[in-house]
């Protein structure tokens, strides 16, 4: 457990075939230890303070054996960081996820220099969350579209009224888009009231399907107070929409897993408010927050901020999401991921070579400032028809 | 309202007083601007970010006219550093907490170099929202103490059964603490699960109180599922607790608006995942996010981590956070400061004295590690009816 132990020693970290069977929730830390800070005490720290928050020592023995976190390896990563495996309960980390958020990042989030860089999930809490009810497959199904990469438009901008969206959405559809978003930033202002956005969005979107004959899918944004998303949900599906967008970190991660639970629908996660955990040095990486905790909690497809767009990330982060919501965990679901935040339509092919067709790629601005909606969408839907990305055939 | 305009020739900000009547929400930023960046730009970014998300120009007239934020003014702080202030239109803000927040900081969270330092609140915007129900005032009625700082005591550790948990209840009440709030980890796990646990501590409670004659109020932690939520409040109230606590960030900060306006129990609110958003140069400032986004919501009191305990803060900010939550903003009632995370009850006098008498002191491991829980509750009480603090007198 301690750094003298035989984990140091062979300065690796006991992989999953290694591991005891009384399972525990196992959580790799990245520690950056400033002047005066040791792996070995930040460490120790950081398992007592996301438990029993007493001084070591300090809790009835029965307790003090079995609640703390216990550190299970330390490696030097370089001169200041160190990988540091802690192992916590199951007991504690409890069957919520709020709980289960505290456990991995609560208190120690007013710390610094502690990231979160790998969660190993027992199966005995795997089997806790349903995750996604769709996923890759189910949204194919939905869409009917088998093997290029999906696209999705961000129906935007806020100001607009409902009509001028529905507006919007109709002209998105015949163009052949497969899935429409609000704009997380469109809640229930007056401008365009969720009560009256989502029928004429949905009408219109009939209309371009009376058309096409193909459904698009349309996804309002559900996000809002606490007490009104029973009824924007319900009002989602009574008006035959087949999902839903929800900002899980502006309302509460366990959001996504209560939709998922009372609803049928398809559930599309935004990243807004997120971005402060995704620092270089502290918080929690990427692909553990988008990639497991938001598809653990049901999220059928994830929002992320794609490299090259607005926002400052880096393909290999990208690429580490797409891979987590992918690839097996338990008997989850995968997930799609939803790279956006300013993609070119020029450079989408780049991006369905690097990421695969397993992808939707949210676009929006790039297609507004375009003169005709219709025809920039058409546009993309032959490209991505007419693309065979070689590595994923 | 661009650099060269009037406000960056006159060097500062417009104020309160110069306000246009058509009010909008006024943010004031801290950029930090990187190789290649300029204040203008960026804040032009934050500007069409945080509202329409398109390019500048390429919303409708109408839309572009009145709903992308506007630069009101940019003043330089140092080399590298600007105060940017953004004004936001309020029909774009809305009526509700989760996209009030996310006009704050939603997507730009995922950039760098931006932090939120202040906000003007127009009186428009705040008269939706009730704020505390009790505040300060309200819990002095409550608990019968008139002057003197309050103390708070958490109910830990996590691991111990329902019955062990009321046994230290009792006897923090018997030793004469204010109140006494679960532990933030302590959720609904199987060792003491919620409805156990609560009957059982608020039974201690009336045990103790016809033995002192002193209600001593006890805040379960409501934070949970979604679903799970209201039961929690409905048996909270029916066995008779006076309030309850909830971490916000873990389940969204309208849960607090939810709570406030479905019950009439006292809230505190705890800080735990709140802190990435405290970065020195990307985030909201603590003042803004605890002081006054949370007591907007309904927080009667808020815990936040005080300096020279086991978090990374300056008493600069803990100061700032005391006087945000009690200084006037439009109706609402002043919120009652809880600084915590490390304090000895050795050094409560000396905060005392900087903080003032209407503060609630929150106490964990320091009463723990003592070997008489009563009577170390016993003592810290009686010193703190000693104290008369000089300057608050």
């Amino acid at each position: 457990m301690l750094p003298d132990g035989p984990l140091r020693r062979e300065g690796k970290i006991l992989g999953p075939m290694d591991r005891p069977p009384d399972a525990r929730l196992r959580v790799t830390y990245h520690l950056l230890c400033g002047p005066g800070e040791t792996p070995e005490q930040k460490g120790r720290d950081i398992a007592y303070e996301q438990t029993v928050e007493l001084p070591v020592g300090c809790a009835p023995d029965h307790v003090e054996a079995r609640f703390p976190g216990r550190v299970e390896g330390i490696v030097p990563l370089d001169a200041s960081r160190h990988e540091v495996v802690i192992s916590y309960d199951l007991d504690g980390v409890g069957h919520e996820l709020p709980q289960l958020l505290n456990v991995l990042f609560g208190n120690v989030s007013i710390k610094s220099g502690i990231r979160v860089v790998g969660v190993e999930w027992p199966a005995a809490l795997l089997s806790r969350f349903p995750g996604p009810r769709f996923g890759i497959e189910g949204l194919r199904k939905m869409t009917g579209v088998g093997a290029r990469p999906l696209l999705c438009a961000a129906l935007k901008p806020m100001g607009l009224s409902a009509r001028e969206l529905a507006s919007r959405c109709l002209e998105l559809a015949l163009g052949g888009i497969d899935v429409i978003k609000d704009d997380h930033g469109i809640a229930d202002q007056s401008m365009a009231p969720f009560a009256e956005r989502v029928p004429r969005c949905r009408e219109a979107l009939e209309l371009a399907r009376r058309e096409t004959g193909r459904a698009c899918l349309y996804l309002p944004n559900v996000t809002g107070p606490y007490d009104e998303m029973p009824h924007r949900r319900d009002l989602a599906r009574a008006t035959g929409c087949a999902g839903v967008l929800v900002s899980p970190f502006l309302v509460g991660v366990d959001v996504l897993r209560w939709l998922r639970d009372t609803s049928d629908l398809f559930l599309l996660a935004h990243p807004a408010l997120s971005g402060a955990l995704l620092q270089p040095s502290h918080g929690i990486a990427g692909d553990v927050l988008y990639g497991q905790i938001l598809r653990l909690a049901g999220a059928d497809a994830v929002i992320y901020t794609n490299v090259g767009g607005r926002f400052p990330v880096t393909e290999e982060e990208c690429v580490a999401i797409n891979l987590r919501l992918r690839e097996p965990m338990g008997a989850l679901r995968p997930a799609l991921p939803v790279p956006g935040g300013g993609i070119d339509v020029a450079r989408v092919p780049r991006f369905v070579e690097r990421y695969g067709p397993d992808t939707m790629f949210l676009i929006g601005g790039s297609f507004y400032v375009q003169p005709d909606l219709r025809r920039a969408v058409a546009t993309l839907v032959e490209t991505l028809e007419r693309l065979v990305p070689s590595r994923h055939r």
